[in-house]
This record gives C-alpha cells, sequence and structure tokens, in this order.
C-alpha cells in the first residue's frame, strides 16, 4: 500500500530525497526503536519530570539526574549512530538532521539533547581557540559511548525574546577565565558536562550589544560543580530532555569570539537549533498521520474500516500531501544552513536567504505538527484523550515544538525584519524557481513594506503565513508524489 | 477597559444578552469561584485521576470514588445554585446553560457533572412512568445538598459513533424491572446515584432499531450496588468527572418509553449534552483569552507590554470577535433547544433546524475553544508550557471538548444528515435573517446535494465549516459589540 | 465496651486525666476531626509532597505553597482551637498538648506546625526586646483565622546532632538588624511569615558556644521576600508540614537573648517540640490500636471475629496497657515542662529533671508508636501493606516521630549525660516515689557512672531503655486502669 | 576491614557455609546488579505500582503490565542465572536459595516472581499427569529468556488465613479440564504465563477438606486470555512483582494431584514460598546493615565517624551477630526442605520437624528484618525519612516480608500445632544438637502443653519467640565468626 512508508521515518525520507550514506545506519537506528526504543519512550514519558539527587548521603551537593538506565541506553543510541560526532567528521550537518529526523518520529524531545550537542560543538569549534579545542571538542565528539554532552543556556526568568533586556548573568574576567553569575530559567540539557551561555560582560552596554557567548562546564578546574540544578521544570512533555533552572555562581567559563559579537553567536546558535525544530515538526507529523492511519485501518464504524469512510479518506490525502510540503520546506532550510553556517560576519546575502527560510520552516512545519497531532486524536476519537493510548502525547509535544525556539509570532516577525533589512524574499523568489503564485506574493509584500512600520507589524501575519506555504508548494514540486 | 468584561464569566454574556432573572445567582456563584473554587479545581486537576476504593477493610465490594472533600464542596456549589432545579422550577433550560457557561469559565470538566445530571432527568421526567419519576426525580432535584446525581452511559468499547452496531448490553425484562448486563466504556460521572442507559433488549433487532433506553439506579432495591466501576480512565482532563468503566450484571433498570424508539431519547439526550458542551466551549475561548490578556498586559518585551505589540494586539482583537461569534452560534442553539426539548416524535421541522445548528454550534465553537486555548499557551511563550503557569490545562480541557459528544468529523456528517432528508439549511437560512453570504452558501450546498453519497460525504468540509462559520457571524449580528 | 475509649482521642486522655477546662474545645474539635478533617488528612497524605510555586507568570519570586485549599481550613482549625493562643492566654502549655494531643491522633504531621508556631512564640516572649514583641507576637496569636505561622530551623546539611560544628550560616550585624547568610536543610513549616534560626554571628568561636539564636521574618522591610525555598523535601510522611530547604541571603533578622547564649535557647526550643512529640507519639499510637481494634472486630476467622482469638486479643491487652504507660510518662514530663518553662540560667534542679524526663520520655513514646504501628499493620494482614486502607500511614508517621527531635541514639546519650552531670535519676527516682524496682534501676545506674566514658556510653542503652520504662509504669501506677 | 563482607550478599553467605557449585555464576549475577540492575531497581520502585494496559486500541481486552523495559531485563537476569532451571537440573533447592538471597540484598520483591514461579514448577513435576508436564514444565524451565513464569493465587478478598471458610472459587469439571470461576485477591505475579490455583470443585465439602489445587494458564486453548486483571494493588513496596486482583470466569484449568488433598498441595506450595521468605528477609537484613554501614562510616559528628561512636558501635556489632543467626536458622529450614520437598503423604517426622523450623524462620527472620530496616533510617537520621535517600525503601520491604506468607501471628500458631500434634519440639531439640539452653525451652513447652487450648493458644507467644531465638543462636554455633 502507498501509504505504508508513512509508517517509517526512515522510509518516507528515503522515498522523498533518495538513497543518502547513510542508509544502513538509518535502517538499523530503525530497528533498534522498533525492538526497544519505543518502550523506552513511553515510559519516560509516562513517568513524567525526572527526579535530581542534589545531595549525596554525605551531604555534599550533586545535582545528579536521576533517569531510568534505560534512558541512558536510549539516548546513548543516537550518539553512537553518530548524530554529534558524524557532522564533524562528514563536514555536513546531512546526518545529524537524518537522525533528529528518525529521532522525532519515535521521540521528539530526544532530539532536544543532540541538538544542543550540536549548538555547543559548533561555537567551539568555530570560535573557540586552540586550547580550548583541543581540551574539549574530543570530549564532545568521543564515540565509545562516554561523549560529553552539551547545552545552550540563554533565557532567564523575564524571558526569552528580548534577551537584550532580560539577560542579566554577569560575566566578570577571572585571569584567562571569567565568572559568571546568574539564573538561566530554561536550561536544556541541564546536567550536561559543557553548556553555550549567553552573559554580560561587566561594564558592557545594556541592550543585545553587550551580551557575549562563553563555554561553561559542569565542573571547575577543582573538580567541583561549576553549576547546580535548582530544579527541573515540569514540562507538558519533551521529558526526555531534562530542562532545568541553572544557578551559575562564580561559574568558570571561556569566552567563544569577541566579547561584543555576542549576539551573533547566539543567532547562530539559534540557526541550527530552529532546523533541527522544522525537521523534528515533520517527522512528529509524519508519525501522528502514522498512529492515525494504524488506527483508521483497525477501528470498524457502520460496517468497514473507517479509513475507507470519504470524509476521513479525503483528510488523510490532504494531510499526507500537506506532510509532503512540510518535509520540502524543512529540508530545504536544512540544505541552507549546511551551505552558510560556517559563515562569519559579514553575513552574504545566502545567509540572509537561509535565515528567512529558517524562520518560515520554524514557523509553519511546527503549526503542521500541533494541527496534524490534534487531528489524530480526533481520528481516535474518545481513546484520543485517554493517557492509555500514546496518541494525546503527541500533541504536547507539538506544543513544545511550536513555541520553544520562539513561537510563531516570533517567527513571523523575524522573517518580516530579514525581507526589510535584506529583501530576502527576493533572493528566495529567486531561489525556489520563480513560480508564478510566488510571484503573487512577492508583489503584496513588496506592497506591504511601504506600510507604517506599526502596520506592517500589525497586518503581516497573513502575508507571512501565504509566503511560507507558498514556498513549502513550490519546494514539494521537486519531490516525488507518495500516492 | 473594554478588554475587562473578557475577565468574568458573568460580565460577557451579560454584556452581549443583557440582564437574566438569574444575575445575582450569577455573581454570587462567580465570587465564590474567585474565592474559593479556583483554587480546588487546580488541585483537583494536578492531582489527576481520582481513586477508587474498590473494597472497604472488611472485603465489602464499595466503589468509593475518592475524591477530595474540596471537591464535593465545589460540585455541591453548582447544584445549589441551581443548575439542575431550576432548570425544572422554571421550565427552562436558560439558568442550567448560563450556570454551566460561569463553570466552564473556571473549570469545563465540571459542567459535566451538571450536563449528565440533567440528561438523566429530563427523560425521566418525559419518558418515565408516574411511579418511576415521583421515586427518582425529586432525589435529583433537591435543594439541600443532598441531591443525587445523573449519569448518561452509552459508549461501549467498540466505539461511540456506531451505536447501532457496538452497544453489546443486553436487557432481559424481569416482572417490572429489567435486568441488564453489559460493560460501558466511556461512563461519565461513574459513581452517579442514578444513570440513563443505552441497551439491547434481548430478542430486539440488530442495529439502532434495537436499541432501547433504561434508568439504572446505583443501588438495588436490597440496597446492593447495582453497578461496579471496573476503573476510572486516565484521562488528560476534566477530572473534575470521573469517567468510569461500568461493568453491569444483573443491574436493576427501568425502561423509559417504548423499547423500540430507544435511539430518539438516546438523541435527545444528546441534544442537551452537545449544547452544554457548546456553551461550555464558548466559556473556555474566553477563559484562554482573559489569561492571555492577563499576561500581555504584565509581560514586557522590547520596552512594553506585550499587549502593545501591533501584531499581537491585532490577534486579541480578533480572537474577540471570534468569540462573540461563536458566543451567538452556541447560545442560538440553547434557545433552539428550549422550544423544542418537550417534542415528542414526530418531530416538527424546527427540531431539524435544531439539529442542525447543534451539530454547527458544538463542531464549531469547540474548535475555536482549541485553537484558543493553543494560542493562549503560545501567547504565554515558554511558559506556557510548564505545568507550574496552570495555561496549559485549557488545551487539554478543550481536546476533550472536541472529542466527546462527537468529534468534528461526526457532526459535519450528521450535519449533512439532516440537510439531505430535511433540508435544514433552508430553515436556517430563514431563521438567521437571510442574509446574503449565507445565501452563497445555501445554493452552493444545493448543488452539492446532486453529487453521489460517496462524493457528498467526501466534499462536504469546507462547505460545513464555512455554514458554521457564517451561521455564527449572522447570529453575532444582532449582538453587541465587545470593544 | 470497655475499648470504646480508645476511639477518641478526647475520651481516652480524659479517662486518665480527669475533666479539664478545655473539654468543650476539645470535644468540638474531634467532632470536626470526624466529619471532615479525616478525609482532608487522607486526601494531603495520598497526594504527597506539596508543590511550589517558585515564580507568578510576571517572572517574580514567590515561593507559594500549593496545598489543596482545604488544607488550609484544616491547619486553621487548630489555631482557631486555641493550640497557639491559648498557651498566653491561659499562660499554661497544657491547652497546647492536649489539642497536639486530639490533632496526632488523626493527623501527627500537622502538629509540626502547630508546635513550631509555639516554639517561636515562647522565645519570642521570653527574649525578644519590646519592639519586637510588640511587632510580632499579636501576629502569631490572632484568633481571626488569620494568624502568622511560626518556624524553627536549626539543621544544616551536614546533619543536625552535633550543631556546633555543622551549623554554617553566617549572621552579619546591620543596623539594629543582622543579615543571615546560609542554608537551611530541614526547614520545618517553610513558608512560615516568622522563624527562629540558628547562626553564628561573624567572629564568634567554633563550636556551640558560637551560636546564636534569631528570629527571621518572611518578608523583608521592604515587603520582598526575606528567604526563598530551594525546594520542599519529599518526605516519607508527615505530609501536613511543608519542610524544606530554605536560602538565606543577607536575610534580615532579629538577635534572640544574647549572642552568646543561642545554644541555650535553642535547647529551651527543643524542650518543647520533644515533649510535643512525646504527646504526638502516644496519640498516634492510641489510632494504631484504635484501627487495629476496628478491624479486630469486624474481621471473621475460623468462625469467629479475630479480636476473640486468644493470642491476639492478649495482645490487645498489652499493647493497652502499653499506652496508658507511654501516656503517663510523656504527659509528666509535659507537666514539668509546664513548671520550667519560663526558667533562664542559672537552671534548677527542676529544670534538670525535667530534662531527663524529656529525653526518656522522646525516646520511649516514639518507640512504642513505631512498633504499635507495624503491629496494626501485622493485625491487618494483606490488607496492611496496601495504600488503600491508609493504616500504613501510621508507621510512616511514627517513623518520622522517631526520627525528628533526636533519634533513639541521641535522647540516650542526652539522658546519659544530664544523669553524669546533674545526677538528675535521683530526682526522677524521689519525683516518681522511690518505687522499689526504679530503686535497682538507679543503684545500677550509680555502678555504671563509675565507668570509663567509652564504657559508659557504649553500654548505657539497655540501662536507658529499662529507665524509662519503669519510671513510665511507676507514673502510670497512679493514673485509673483502662478495661 | 572484616566488616566489608557485609557489603556483599555473595560474600556473606559464602564466608558462612563455604564454596558451592554457583560461586561464579553468584560472582556474576552479583556484578550484574552493582553495575546495572540496583539503578533498575531503584527507578522501580520509585515509579510506583505499574500500569496495565486493559484494551489495545482495537478494543480487545490485553491485559499488559506495563513495566519500563529494564524491568523485564532486571527479572530476566535471575532466571538466566538459574533460579528456575537449575532446580531441576541440579535436582536441588540449593542455587535457588542462594539465588533469591542474592536477589534480595537488592531487590526482596523481585523474588517473589522467581519463588512463585518455583512453587508452580514443583507441584507440576510432582502432581502433574504426563501430559501437563509435557505440555507446561518445558515452558517454565526454558534457558533462552523466553521462559515462562508461575504465579500461586489462592487468596481471596475475605482473608488468606482461613482458606477453608474463604475460598469462593469454583471449579467444574468440562472434559479432562476444569472450568474457574471466581475473584483472586492477592494475585503475586498478575500476568504470569501459569497460575497454580486454590479452588472448591463443585460440590465439594465446605472448609479446607473441599479444596483442590489447579494448573491454570493466561491463554485458554483458543489463544483468548484465561483470566482478566481487574487492577493491580497499590503496595508500599515489593514494586518489582506485579500483584493484582484476578478474575477467573470459566478459566480452562487442570486439576493437579486428587480433588481431595488440594489443602496438602497448598501448604506444600506455602513450604517453599516460606523459606524463599525467610531467605529474602535475612539478605535484606544484610543490605540495611550494610546500608547503615555506608553511612556510618562517612558522617562525622563530634569530630569522629559515627561509626566510632560506641553507642552505635556496639549496635552494629550486636546487629551483625544477629545476621548470623538469622541465617542460620533461614539456611537450616532450607536444607530441611530440600530434604523432604519430593514426600507425599504421609509425611515423615522429618517433615514435621521441618515445619516448624519454617514456621520459625518465617516468623523469626522477617522480625529481623523489620526491625533492622527500622534501625538502619534511626542511624541515618533525618535523611532516613526522605525519599532522595533510598534507605526508607528497606523498611516498606521489611513489612510486606513480615506480613505476606502468613504474619508472625500465623506463623506462632502453626507451629504451636505442629508442635501439639507431632511433638516437633523435641525433634527439633536432637536437631540441633541438644544444647541446655533448648532444654529449658522445651521442657517449658511441655509444660505449656498441659494448659487449655485457650491459654495455650494465649500465653504461646515469649515461648515461641524463645524457641526461634535459642534455635538460630544454636544452629549459629556452628558457623564461622564474623567479626
Amino acid at each position: 500500500m502507498p501509504f505504508d512508508i508513512l509508517r517509517s521515518p526512515f522510509a518516507f525520507p528515503h522515498h522523498l530525497i533518495g538513497p543518502t550514506n547513510y542508509d544502513s545506519v538509518l535502517q538499523e537506528y530503525e530497528a533498534w526503536w522498533k525492538q526497544e526504543g519505543q518502550a523506552i519512550s513511553d515510559a519516560v514519558d509516562r513517568t513524567g519530570t525526572p527526579w535530581v539527587r542534589m545531595f549525596d548521603s554525605a551531604g555534599k551537593r550533586v545535582d545528579e539526574i536521576l533517569y531510568p538506565p534505560d534512558y541512558w541506553r536510549m539516548l546513548q543510541q543516537g550518539y553512537r549512530a553518530g548524530v554529534l560526532w558524524r557532522a564533524f567528521q562528514d563536514k555536513s550537518l546531512r546526518p545529524s538532521f537524518l537522525l533528529i529526523y528518525l529521532t522525532s518520529f519515535y521521540d521528539s524531545g530526544l532530539s532536544c539533547p543532540y541538538t544542543v550537542s550540536l549548538s555547543t560543538a559548533l561555537p567551539l569549534s568555530k570560535y573557540g581557540d586552540a586550547a580550548l579545542k583541543e581540551r574539549f571538542l574530543p570530549e564532545l565528539l568521543r564515540e565509545d559511548d562516554r561523549n560529553w554532552q552539551g547545552a545552550t543556556w540563554m533565557t532567564e526568568i523575564k524571558g526569552g525574546s528580548d534577551l537584550g533586556a532580560n539577560v542579566e548573568t554577569v560575566a566578570v574576567p577571572d585571569g584567562n577565565t571569567w565568572r559568571l553569575t546568574g539564573d538561566k530559567y530554561f536550561s536544556s540539557n541541564a546536567g550536561a558536562e559543557l553548556a553555550v551561555v549567553a552573559a554580560r560582560p561587566k561594564g558592557a552596554p545594556a541592550g543585545v550589544r553587550g551580551l557575549a557567548l562563553f563555554l561553561l562546564p559542569r565542573q571547575k578546574h577543582n573538580g567541583e560543580l561549576n553549576y547546580t540544578i535548582r530544579r527541573l521544570k515540569d514540562k507538558i512533555a519533551t521529558r526526555s530532555v531534562p530542562t532545568g533552572e541553572v544557578e551559575l555562581r562564580d561559574s568558570e567559563a571561556y569566552l567563544l569570539g569577541e566579547p561584543d559579537e555576542g549576539i551573533y553567536l547566539i543567532l547562530e546558535v539559534l540557526n541550527v537549533s530552529r532546523i533541527a525544530n522544522s525537521v523534528g515538526s515533520v517527522a512528529l507529523a509524519q508519525r501522528a498521520i502514522a498512529d492515525a492511519l494504524d488506527f483508521a485501518e483497525c477501528r470498524i464504524a457502520f460496517g468497514r474500516p473507517v479509513i475507507e469512510h470519504p470524509l476521513l479518506h479525503r483528510q488523510f490525502d490532504e494531510r499526507i500531501n500537506d506532510l509532503r510540503c512540510a518535509f520540502a520546506l524543512a529540508w530545504e532550510a536544512g540544505k541552507l544552513l549546511n551551505e552558510v553556517w560556517e559563515e562569519r560576519r559579514p553575513y552574504s546575502q545566502r545567509y540572509h536567504l537561509f535565515r528567512l527560510m529558517a524562520h518560515l520552516a520554524k514557523y509553519w512545519t511546527a503549526e503542521f505538527a500541533v494541527q496534524t497531532a490534534k487531528w489524530c486524536m480526533e481520528v481516535h476519537g474518545g481513546l484520543g484523550v485517554l493517557e492509555e493510548f500514546r496518541v494525546e502525547r503527541w500533541l504536547r509535544e507539538a506544543m513544545i515544538l511550536a513555541i520553544w525556539e520562539g513561537t510563531a509570532h516570533r517567527q513571523l516577525l523575524d522573517a518580516l525584519e530579514v525581507i526589510e533589512r535584506k529583501q530576502a524574499h527576493h533572493a528566495l523568489f529567486e531561489y525556489v524557481g520563480r513560480p508564478p503564485r510566488l510571484r503573487e506574493a512577492v508583489d503584496a509584500i513588496d506592497a506591504h513594506l511601504q506600510l507604517s512600520a506599526e502596520q506592517r507589524e500589525r497586518d503581516w501575519e497573513p502575508l507571512g503565513a501565504s509566503l511560507a506555504q507558498l514556498t513549502a508548494e513550490a519546494l514539494a514540486g521537486n519531490l516525488p508524489s507518495v500516492a
């Protein structure tokens, strides 16, 4: 049956993009998930927020995150498959994104540790000095199941959108290191051995220009804990990543890049996580469709499987086509990132095209994941709202994908900004092959740019949404059909 | 500020429909919720599925549902305010719907016990014989905090849409009572003192025509438990109603109406719950908007409250207008129900108009509630996905509203059926005052009805959605504006 | 039946000590527990550790402890009955102990907030200067349901026995206040409006001589939080008191007494809590016996209620007699405290007698509570280990009574110390009326005191245990019998 | 340090009983526990009662027990090591008991599935006909990680002690099988592929003489579920065994032995589980001592590790000696079982000696485990009552060991019965080598037997306790010392 590839997070991308060098790795990884991983992930989700042991019985602060042993096995599986080291070995983010796609079909939260580890290794390799790289990079890239993990900690309690105003963590130089003091509120992968952290050097100007990016290990030189975890956050999903509130108190850290270019490094970090989020959103949507399919094929009503009911069948056809479009958008954004991620300031026009594509992809794919997960619950009827049948999980996961790394609102406005400043919509138009329907949209945007700033922002949403959809459809035109 | 009425589930309907006889009751009830009820509801939601004590320590089966004492206080508050007895005293469902609206703003799950108690009392009063009414009705309508509760148990494990095929509970006559044996899978308000239950009299034909409706008390004549609760269901929300799997084993029951008209009685029961669901959905959407508003007014980004950001402000304006439309649709459907609920077969054309409106309202308001709750989470950004801030609850609640009493898919097809059979869209067109935009929709539907049955069903969704939206907008035209 | 008084925590003490001025208060309080309180307490226990909301949605640290509303109603019931204000109004701890006895029969954890509030009010009234007393004491003693609560925070992570070595909280003078910085590890009643806190003034000597006692309000003068709660502790029981880890960071505090006499004030605080613990232990043991009795009367095996099985019946008789002894010991220790609590250094010989009695009572009654709770589980057989039947709770509660305020080991050694230093065993012998069997014990102790320090400690346990038991039996000789 | 063997459940028995054929198996198994098993067991305990999926999404009853995958790995480890198949291969229960000892040091609840599987295989091999054995025994004894599990389901809701009165499950013959209908209340290892079940053949006499023992597979011949699990029980511990309430409804079963000798077969099943319980109790006590030791060595108070405080040190010495005695008693009882388990009625005098020893061992070792676990918590002070430090778990586990398979009360009375009927105390006296102190006890018992039946039971406890203790001490005299 043509629908069968929907049940496999290897087969569906494979159908669309053809063979890659990683097919056997991916097939093996998928086989592991079917046989063992799925049940582990279910158990981790069901157990809820993991537990932190703050002190050992001798009274020493230890901040151990107490996932069950299975969790660590599950986590290690992706590192071993190469979600991190392959990017450096092959000098390409492509294997990482393929593995993140596959992971997210089963556990979209687990893609977060992989992504933030990648987002730690990349700026370290790009902006770290030789000593720093030599000391830390090999630890992240170990292939022996003992690799360190990375983490990216930017946000503080007052909010994540306006980092310029809200980062209150202060960095003070101390010999050739720095000392950081502050509280990070959404610290993904709390417990990681290495984190990149946004902070403001003492005396730096207010606003985003005063931010710098630092590398911060879990342990100080003397072996003491370098940060403490105030608590793990009770999130509705993505329970396979421990998100914590982290307290920095004179914590040892190393500057990455120049002190006054931190905001650019931060945005580069976000580039990676937005693409990973887009890729993961598509995979999650595929999963929701696959589960809806399984159910609709075996549930009988009015004498036939509900998949054969005409209205529902049409909904499946439409969802699957939209899935293809969403994949095209996310994948193309990933390809662009692969081209530009090594750029430094001043950035090329290609970089700005990438940025626009990334905002559209983050926005559009997450929205699609949410709506598809919701629909999947509705297909299941009453079973959809029971914790017993797992299906409600996909909506919880999708809502987080739609919010972290910037909500729809944020992506739309950032896309508008790169259009305003860099005319990136024209580059996009060229890039996707000048399809006529997109021409209309580009013209409408050009007209829109004549409005006052207030109006531009206020009335942007329908235009932005349309641009995303048309771009996705145009890109999907180059991919094989699914039926 | 004009937005202020959004924060009150009394003030917003009051603004739209004007004063009622129940204003002081409603204001007092709202005051209780603010002062006490909200915190109780939070605690009940957070605690999750309540606990059943199956046996006492002497080994006797008791099936006590162990909510904390606060729950019973919260529950009783609505009964005392008159959600049940006022409908009978005033011979109008209006006070019930007003109280359900208000309740649902704070705890949409709690509206379920009220609704199913109403849905038990109504068929009892309409179809019960004198002895049955005399024995049971006064228990439901007590005003002394000792009223019985009702419950409506139709669905079995194989699915809720196709009752004709899936109800396997058998009823066997036993003197002037019946004995029911079977398992009910989604039994709302498990533990109620009285339930209406769908079952098939032994020897009755297959399909919906063979169904009958029975009244089933919690205790047998001899004081023994008349049904057992296999377990309570782990739902993602509506934790203020215990939904269980109920086992009937030779359970004593009383026939309501004639044995071969059960399906009509069942549909009449659903009429009430669909309207209650619509009313509750609107209230939940109001709540999500109110919470988003509170947050957007106090959250600062880029130097001003986020409510003042143009794109977000526009979203608020649109949501509020949509809320008005959704209210109009739900409320009008309720008014129609109030006109027709005492009808018996053969039903009038007014009844069919009501049915169409009810399906549109159930479908449209629940969808609006889901999308609004999702948007409210996005407005909250990262805080939106934390269990700490309650806002994620509204999406969980809304998803259940969208699914129980029939999903969107079901409502759309049932609306199509009443259009096909009774041309109810024409009646609707007349009823809402023949607005031109609806004329186009009605014509399109007439054309659609020429298609094959398969095509009619397959391509119906956009037409049905449009009919709902246009009807809501037309009805809202009669209501005061909110800004 | 003579056993009936065992089912009432009013009737049993009343039988032993006769009428008091508080009988009607106690009876009303007991009636409330039966009707409402028991179910609330069950729900609080079952829900587990309460939840702290650390931040409000505006990002402000708030540290709200989110018990359900019922909890606050339950808590307030005891304050309203006078567990705190009656002690000051009647200048006697007697009403407090009677109310704590009654409370502990239903919820021994709830006695903790009452006890620590008392332990805050007493040193404040005794050692606070006039301004401090005027400002804070009336808040604690309000009778209008808005009274403040107190708390006693001594222990830090390295352990509670050796305060001299382990209190690392530092106090720095700041005008007429002090600033405290440190972490308290077992902070009972975290969230209280006022706490007494052990700290070491900067520059004070090491060891117990360098400790001082401070009064610390929840809010600073400027309204900010004066301490934060790192987390609440997951205890196996006493869930009706929020025990937290508290962080003091330049927290405003007021010195009580002289800076170099803190250790004496701390010990005076412990005097109160040890007696409350003893009283509560006896009440808990009574409860376990009462529940065992209920079960044994209705459980049938081998043709008769198990209470009628000879071996079990004998066990009941012995338990009840031991309960009488335990009550006598705890009650007498309370009477002595009532005599001496206003003493200041240098303390009288009566004070030292009290100390010995307090150590014996804390030790002996808690051990009795543990063994009785364990036995009660065994009486219930398999039901005893199910969470469904509440009986396992009493063992969890008892284990905490046996450990907090000092374990058996600690009480035994402190008793030995007051014997070594003050020959308090001789005073005890006189006090209980010179019974012959105690004469032997006293002689044995005198001989024991000739041993080396090492041997004295090593071999003390059997002597100390015997002293406690013989004292309890001697004191019980003055009480009415129970059968 | 001499204490070191206390930290190893291999080393301690090895020290006492010397090398066995299983040393390398045991060492490997212990290594697995240290490296992986302990953390899995912690996670299983912390997660609480596992979850049952009753229905799959197609609505079919499946009753899957949803432990995390780690659980199954942990469980399989013991089967692979040979806890079941070695007993049959080596025709000795010795390897089973050694493996159960080792398992119980880490997770005493996990020993239950092993024990009940053994208790299923033994009567099957002894009383099953050839066809039954051929069909089922190899499934239990597979060595390829796909072995079936067994289960023993006797008890019903009215109580476990008086099976004669309380077993209401009825068995009706149906060709060469039987059909069982009834509810089992404490069904250990619910979900097992095979269970032995007590039931009363239709028409059999009341009381124990009317009981028969049946073998009941999880699946019927036609592949359907042969029993359903009403729910799993919320136990305070032993969460590594799913204990459920099992519903039998015309369930297929096979008679073991003769219909009128069921009670003897049931008692033979209990023989095995009582010895396993004794062995596990000693292991648990060893574990509690080992944990106390770890803590006491690293906790500092008053300037030195608390292990060096004289009173505590003495307590350690005493505990360790008592541990040796408890081991001796349990082990000897196991040796006797190994001699007699193949006996059939009429039983030899050796069998009656075994029964007395088994009752004394079950009673005494469980009591020791409880008291030691309690003491271990006290050694830990405040940390002992926190869920964070695992130590509170041992008391929960121990309480179940003290209750299931018959409480102290039951063991004492059953010991008395075998003394009264078979003069088994004399055989015991001979068996342990006629030590003088036991002579006194035997004489006292002889005198006691002259009392009335009522008095014999009422006053038996101190004599029985003394007999157990003296027997243990006498047996320990043959074992090497521990210091």
